[in-house]
């Protein structure tokens, strides 16, 4: 999504306690404390405006959701949205994912959502991908073995070559669906992207794929 | 396709010599004496009019290549095909292919085509559809190991569904595509539905897969 500079949006995001998480790093491996609970900890990789994560953090109060993206303006709008609708399982932090290990010990994580991630088109961009192999290989590192990924768009160009990303690393994948709202999946939490994008009739994909142990 | 019953097609097959094969139990496991090489055979299961074997005979002269389907009149404009064109690598089948153990010895194929297969839309007819994993348990034990299965379709949901046949079967997977003619892979050739389809902008699917050995 463009992006609107906002003057002040790191210091207004700082202050959207306890949800914003100035140095994450800190709470590498220690996430469990920060939640105050032992409940498996989902992330969402590119979190934008927080719509998901905010639900999904209501509907599964025993699970604990991170939230995790490198704009500041986007998160500081996920950050408002948490602060009004006060769910205590979820946390937000920014960062760009190249920097994943340096926030999570690795199997911390026992699931990774994408969703509707930047689509990247231009051949020089691919590594930027958050479906690249590049990516998936750390992503393998802090998600627990077994752990899945769950993966939607509506980007088909994204979907093709993440599939194939997660063939040529050998994941196990299942519940492939080219057209997710044709028969959709039971409790399906929709992002604001999956809204607009299926109320216009375009078909969503989705994909869940974990790493061989 | 909706196929017209035509008097006589099997006594015209019949005559289509060298290329209708009316006892094909009998070459099993000897598929190699019918072709009077040791070359590699490729099928096609579900070959329709023909166009595509015929034309891959005539580009692959170094590799033997079976159609097979089901249905006497459609095969009976395959046999016409091959007769006008004469490429010397090319034989067809009549054969149910929940037979398909009865004409091929274990590890007989080297490669197997799926093409715009019949898509079976009602849930109670998903059985036949020839990437069901019935099916596949099949083709397992006439390909060899690692043998790929070639597979392309303009019916998004029957892609779908292959897709989760092949990850439920553990198969791996290449070159999956989701609109193949938007970037062609190399030496694509066409079958006559996927030149009409294609034509009208609608994407093709398309992707590779294989057993683990």
């Amino acid at each position: 999504m463009r992006v609107r500079r906002v003057r002040g949006a790191y210091e207004a995001l700082v202050e959207k306690k306890p949800y914003f998480i100035e140095n994450p790093e800190a709470l590498k491996g220690k996430w469990r404390t920060c939640f105050g609970n032992d409940n498996p900890i989902h992330a969402e990789f590119g979190g934008g405006k927080g719509r998901f994560i905010v639900n999904m953090a209501k509907k599964y109060p025993n699970i604990n959701f991170i939230m995790v993206d490198a704009v500041t303006e986007i998160a500081l709008k996920a950050a408002e949205l948490m602060v009004n609708e006060a769910p205590s399982n979820v946390r937000l932090i920014l960062l760009d994912l190249v920097k994943v290990e340096s926030v999570f010990e690795a199997a911390e994580l026992e699931r990774i959502y994408l969703n509707f991630s930047d689509p990247w088109p231009k051949k020089k961009h691919y590594k930027r991908r958050l479906t690249h192999r590049l990516f998936l290989e750390r992503y393998k590192h802090v998600l627990k073995p077994e752990g899945w990924i769950h993966f939607k768009t509506d980007n088909r160009t994204l979907f093709e070559f993440s599939l194939n990303e997660f063939a040529a690393l050998d994941l196990k994948m299942q519940n492939i669906a080219l057209d997710l709202h044709a028969n959709p999946i039971p409790d399906n939490v929709m992002t604001e992207y999956e809204e607009k994008f299926s109320s216009l009739g375009h078909p969503i994909f989705r994909v869940e794929a974990t790493f061989r142990t």
